[in-house]
C-alpha cells in the first residue's frame, strides 16, 4: 500500500523550510535546491509541489496571512470590542517564538519589495489585506460609536497600520531597546487615544 | 601647484555612491571596488579614505543621520513648539527625492541588523540617537504642560518612534499605498491625541 500522504502539510513543512532559510540568510539565500536541503526532500520531491521557485515563494509568503488569520478566526468572540481588537493585534505582533518567526520572515518580503517587482506586488497583496484587517477593526468602533467623534476611519486605520508595523520593526531589529511587554502597553495606549473616556479601561 | 581635495567632500561622495549601489543591489551588493567604480575612484583613491568594508558602510550609515540633523539644526526656531516637532519629523520622512534616498537605506541597513552583528551594532546607534530626538520632542510637551495630563513619556516616545518609522516603512515599500501628503496629515492626528484641546490647530 503506498504510503499516505497529506499535500497541504508537506507543503507547508517546505514553506517552513523557506522561511529558516530567509531567517538564517535573507531572501537572496532562497533557491530550490538549498529548500530541498532544508525541508530534508529531494529536488524531484519538492519540484513536485512546487515547479518554480516565484511559486514557493509565493506560498511561503501567503502561508504567513494564512496562519495569523486562522489563530484570529479562532478567537473566542467576548462580545466586547475593545478587547476583540487588543486580542487580534496581539496575533500580529512578535510576542512568541512563532510569531517572531513570521514578522521576521514578513520583513524579509517587505524589504526585497523595493527592488523586486513580483516580491512588491505579493508584499503588497499581504499589505493590503492587513489594512482591510485593521479597517474591520476601526469601522466597528465608529459605528458602534465606541470611537471619539469626527475620526476619519481611513486616516485612523492607516495610523493604527503604521503603528502596528513600526513596533514589530522595532522589536524584531532592536529586541533589547523594546520589550516584549511594551508591545501591548503602547497599543493599548493607542485605543485609549481613539475610544471615547467612558469606553476606556 | 597639487589639486585642493576636500576630505569631508570626498568622503560624502564616496558614502553617495554606497547608498546608489544599496538602493540598486541591497547591502550585499556593496563591495570596495563596486563602490570605487561607483565613485568614479580608483581603488587606491578609496582606501585612502576607507580601509575596510565595514568602516565604508558605518560612515554611510552615520552620514544618513548627520544629514538629517543638519536639516534640523537650521529650521528656524518659530517659537511654537507643534510647529517645530511637525517641522522636525517632516525631515525624517520620505517627503522628497533625498529623504528617500535616506530612508530606503536606513530601512536597508535595519533590515540585515537582524542577521550581521556589526550592521546590528550601528544600526541601534542610529536607533537610539532617533529614540533620543524624538523624546526631546515629547519632553518639553510635557513641561510646558501642552500635553494632556499624565503622559507617560517613554512609552509615547516610542509610540511616536514607531509610528513614524511605520510610516517611512509603508511610504518607500507601497508608495501606491499611501500619498506623499497623507504621511503628515497622520503626524498632525496623533500629535492631536497626545495634546490638550486648546493647544490643537
Amino acid at each position: 500500500m503506498p504510503k499516505i500522504v497529506n499535500h497541504e502539510e508537506r507543503k507547508e513543512h517546505i514553506a517552513e523550510a523557506v522561511w529558516r532559510v530567509i531567517r538564517k540568510d535573507g531572501l537572496d539565500g532562497v533557491s530550490v535546491r538549498r529548500v530541498a536541503d532544508e525541508a530534508g526532500l529531494s529536488l524531484g520531491a519538492l519540484r513536485y509541489y512546487f515547479d518554480a521557485q516565484d511559486e514557493l515563494l509565493a506560498y511561503s509568503m501567503r502561508l504567513i496571512s494564512h496562519r495569523a488569520n486562522e489563530r484570529i478566526r479562532n478567537l473566542p468572540d467576548t462580545g466586547e470590542p475593545r478587547e476583540r481588537i487588543e486580542r487580534i493585534i496581539a496575533e500580529l505582533l512578535p510576542l512568541d517564538g512563532v510569531r517572531t518567526a513570521e514578522a521576521e520572515v514578513w520583513f524579509a518580503f517587505v524589504g526585497k519589495a523595493l527592488s523586486d517587482p513580483a516580491i512588491g506586488a505579493l508584499s503588497r497583496e499581504v499589505h493590503d489585506e492587513l489594512y482591510e484587517g485593521f479597517r474591520s477593526m476601526v469601522d466597528p468602533l465608529v459605528s458602534l460609536k465606541l470611537a471619539k467623534d469626527g475620526i476619519d476611519a481611513d486616516r485612523e486605520t492607516k495610523r493604527l497600520h503604521a503603528l502596528v508595523d513600526g513596533l514589530v520593526l522595532h522589536r524584531i531589529a532592536f529586541p533589547e531597546r523594546i520589550r516584549s511587554e511594551e508591545l501591548m502597553s503602547i497599543v493599548s495606549l493607542h485605543l485609549d487615544s481613539l475610544l471615547k473616556e467612558p469606553d476606556r479601561r
